[in-house]
């Protein structure tokens, strides 16, 4: 199995850290974004966003961090990272849906703008990523985990950029259940973190 | 089964497209934005992000259109709609992904500006949206669907936005397969379109 990865990246974080509490092995392919490595025809024919990362499982070429995520619970967890009850399934992919969403568009975006010079609007940015961080906060201060009694992907896609919200500009002092929560999955067994968690 | 629903909002469409394509009925609630009803402590008790649609199927509720049509399709569809092996789940859930990052948040948003009076920076999101655009037309030009040789929920969940492109000045002109795709949705047994379409 082959990761194209980007260390600094908290999409591609997503898929270490999932790989890491799974217990799965893979061969990282850094791309130097900088250099443009992700624009190129031959990354291009790999995903035709230009983005990392980007999977290859023997062959299986799988890009998006989100649908990383649902083809390696699927291939090699078990029930409990990605269940396939319809309501069960429709609890993970609210959460998958936040990550994509205020986490993304609003948490990630301000830590690019902040740390990587991107053009967007901070203030925006923040307000739209701490008004996810308030839903997270009401659900997390009655439920350890976010879409089941225990673990599932959604946790793994919503905690790296998450717990990443101050590099944003966004403290987390204020949000005293993600704190809890951000330990809980610091302490999962084979955890690991990334450059500023 | 109940659709708190809100008329001119695509990501409502996605889901009283995908009943009418099973073949659903449902009450239909209209929440009105203009007045705030999502953002009452009864709809918050709904859907804690305030926002439609949401669906309360005999007391399951579900909120975010991407994790309804993830519940109808597991509960109601069939493996045509969303597949259950990894490898094809992964092909849908990659349009998922595009259709709530550039489709959505490109877009989504330049329609929220130009016929909403949303803040946000119109030339960027008709950027982003573009980019989502090159990617569905790239891929169509060689393929009927987005993830399968059939229709699945990544059809519908691209569709509205990407159909209502024009909506926020990104014209459709330069997409042809694009153009045929949208057709073949239209043409689908038991299509409804919306306000626009």
């Amino acid at each position: 199995m082959k990761l194209y990865d980007m260390e600094f990246s908290g999409n591609c974080y997503k898929i270490r850290l999932f790989c890491a509490l799974l217990g799965l092995s893979y061969e990282t392919i850094p791309v130097e974004l900088l250099k443009g490595e992700h624009k190129t025809a031959s990354f291009l024919a790999l995903n035709p966003r230009g983005q990392v990362p980007v999977l290859d499982d023997a062959g299986s070429v799988v890009w998006d961090s989100m649908a990383i995520l649902v083809y390696l619970a699927r291939k090699y967890g078990n029930e409990q990272w990605l269940p396939t009850e319809p309501e069960p399934l429709a609890r993970v992919m609210q959460w998958l849906a936040v990550s994509e969403n205020e986490i993304l568009y609003g948490l990630a975006r301000a830590r690019a703008v902040a740390r990587f010079n991107r053009p967007w609007d901070l203030a925006a940015c923040q307000e739209l990523g701490r008004s996810g961080l308030a839903v997270l906060e009401n659900h997390l201060r009655h439920k350890p985990w976010l879409a089941a009694d225990h673990p599932t992907i959604a946790d793994v896609a919503c905690y790296p950029y998450a717990a990443l919200a101050p590099e944003g500009g966004v403290a987390l002092d204020g949000f005293p259940s993600i704190g809890q929560w951000i330990a809980r999955v610091q302490a999962l067994p084979g955890y690991v973190g990334m450059p500023g968690l």
